[in-house]
């Protein structure tokens, strides 16, 4: 995928804020979730909350085919103009990878119509990312699991549509499931939800974590020969009688 | 279902300034859904746009198990808090059936997370409804298809997300196809698209239509037994060590 | 549910063999599923592989709404012919119930066109099964999660196709997940794939999975009125011309 | 795609049995299929039924990614054996193709669970294949949809599975429907149904057509690094106790 570009979004805050992020993510989680892209061919810029327009100006967004969407304390400070933005940009093909907290983003919850809510807990507890397909491209490179020593428990009901395939089905120590790996369409665009990550665990520093977002990013990047349609108005492909006259438009 | 208590929306505008319609549906457009299923044993009432709050309220959401909805010239007229309110009822489990046109009403935009555009042409052409799910509730006492002798034509490329179900799949004479009755679950509530039904056709007077609207505002229905659960900070239902105190919430 | 007709189907195994599960199932599994539907006001019979034709003549199965199956041990006993038999009244509108070890059954496998492996173990672990889809009918009454002191545990990768919905989705002790309460249609028929209950653990004496048993049956039960539709060769809806002789049938 | 390994394989009755198919397709059907992909980069054999184990041997298969299978007369005729070991390959990861009147082959049924039936009506009507889900890689090339002027119908209800993805619905100048083109998943096996193609018609020299039979190819290749997992008997991948003795097996 040497020319697949990826902007990775995150709205960096935990790292300025506190040293135990910092730490563990002495770039930022953009850096660390850019470089892992990098490594792998990806053509990859990053973008932060704090940017104009928090990085994501039409002009980007144009040059961008998939995206990657890291937040948890500043949902609400994402201008609504640009989730706007960024929401047509999916519709119309740009493939978007929703990472962790990102459950309750705008962007997320406005393209998914629910509340996205489920359980969670900072436990430290031990997560298993089982593969549930085995077949789809998300999982390549995957043998039965990824285990992660340290991670936020999520729970079900997490309240997100029907995933088109469930990929990854997660357990935790503490007692709980949750569906890890969800692949969606919406319009043009292909979206996969990945639960792992979160700012005090290094769990972006994983090889196959990192694996699982370089697999979903090539699966969501859009294809410059997609299939093309028209709305709106339509001639009748068929011979027919179009004298109706009873029209309030 | 003597105890569903269904409320039937409708924008009603078109009633009141073209006589066409107003001969088609004298009672309205809500008027001729209620009565159809009044008499198929439903507790029904009617709201429309032109009431305060659009007939909607929070008391009146409280008392409604099934909404349907029904809009199309005056989409935008729709305030945006009553849609919330809608989206919240639905959401924690109210039924909610959207009628034609409705494809562009705020609420089924919201709940889709997409765009919902389609193709369209009013040229009173004829339409077929074929079942493709026989044994969903929804498709009760069809057989084969449904035959409108006189439809708008709906067409794809329909940008919704992929149905849960689809029960019926729309052939139209002047060579087009639509997938015409799709059901989606969205938080605790239960959703049917249904296409039929134009201001300027009878559609709603003819009983197989109103057979599948009343099947869905069955289907729709919510259990007062449905499943409960809870959402936020959770205790570890397993003996787990929760000590880890990196947390930067 | 008063009028609709259960047939309860074990191999009967286990509980005529070894003390046990003679104990824990002294009228053997069926008994004690047939029991629990019957307190529901289900109109509930029994059938074992020892009978003539395993108890599932042509008579049996056309007075059978929803046939539940348990198996271990002699899947490979059940006769080919009494397979396709049901089958074919699955395929007709039979809803069926495959519980557990039924798994690896034959009509199961049949039905669903894949190995149907998994991961198993014995070791008499704590399973919960979270609600999933909270809005479906098969989950009515279950507050967040059933909780199982004593399970065999099964795990993903589970080889089945996707379900149409994923109902319960459970956790084991030992550290595995598994999609436990899995709809799907096939035919006219509906089938729920439910995961617990094993011979060794008094689990089908739990008032919980009793009750979700119970849904399953209801929600599997055929319509009376359920659409109907022809197959084979079809004369056309529309006058289009039907003379191209170059059929080679 | 140039080492993707296709075998296209075909019943090759008609085209030896009737003068119009083997004008049509001198080479036959087959003959035409490889030629379209070789062309489009593929590594490409055939086989036919005729062939000692219709061209399917182990050997065939261990080098086969994707399999393409046309039949229509003699369904009938094909071993057995022959289709357990189509299944198995599939089951293990080989895509497979299934072409139009295959619908009612051996191995689709096998791996479908249903009986495959529909409508179909041989009068050289025309067909339009729609697009539903423009960003899925099988309609890669194609803008709104594929338009052919003589094709057999086959019309719904169609019986099978709910496909996972719904990639073309068709339309039929007679009055029917049909979901055209349908993915599916079965163990490792990536499955794609697609309907057109009939011996009496050039529906193979349709340059959309065989692209769209190229683009499913490379959808249902395998991956050399898709994901690996154990079934049977597990060791817990948590330190629990596993002394339970109850155990009957």
């Amino acid at each position: 995928m040497p020319d697949t570009r990826v902007t990775v979004w995150n709205e960096f805050v935990h790292e300025q804020e506190n040293d135990t992020v910092a730490e563990i993510y002495p770039d930022g989680i953009h850096g660390a979730i850019a470089d892992a892209l990098a490594e792998r061919g990806f053509d990859t810029e990053t973008a932060t909350l704090q940017e104009p327009e928090h990085g994501l100006t039409e002009d980007v967004l144009d040059e961008t085919d998939v995206l990657t969407w890291w937040g948890h304390a500043a949902h609400d400070e994402v201008d609504d103009a640009v989730v706007e933005r960024v929401k047509e940009h999916v519709l119309d093909g740009m493939g978007l990878i929703v990472l962790h907290s990102a459950h309750f983003s705008k962007i997320f919850r406005e393209l998914m119509g629910t509340t996205c809510a489920l359980k969670w807990r900072e436990a430290a507890e031990r997560e298993r990312l089982w593969v549930i397909e085995p077949s789809h491209p998300i999982a390549e490179g995957i043998d039965d699991c990824i285990e992660l020593d340290e991670a936020e428990m999520y729970g079900e009901r997490f309240d997100v549509p029907q995933p088109e395939t469930l990929v990854f089905n997660s357990w935790f120590e503490g007692g709980e499931v949750f569906r890890s790996g969800c692949t969606y369409r919406r319009g043009d665009g292909r979206i996969f939800y990945f639960r792992p990550g979160h700012e005090t665990y290094p769990v972006y520093h994983d090889e196959e974590i990192q694996r699982v977002v370089a697999n979903a990013v090539e699966w969501a990047a859009p294809s410059d020969e997609r299939a093309t349609y028209s709305q709106g108005n339509a001639e009748p492909r068929e011979d027919i009688d179009t004298s109706d006259d009873r029209t309030v438009h």
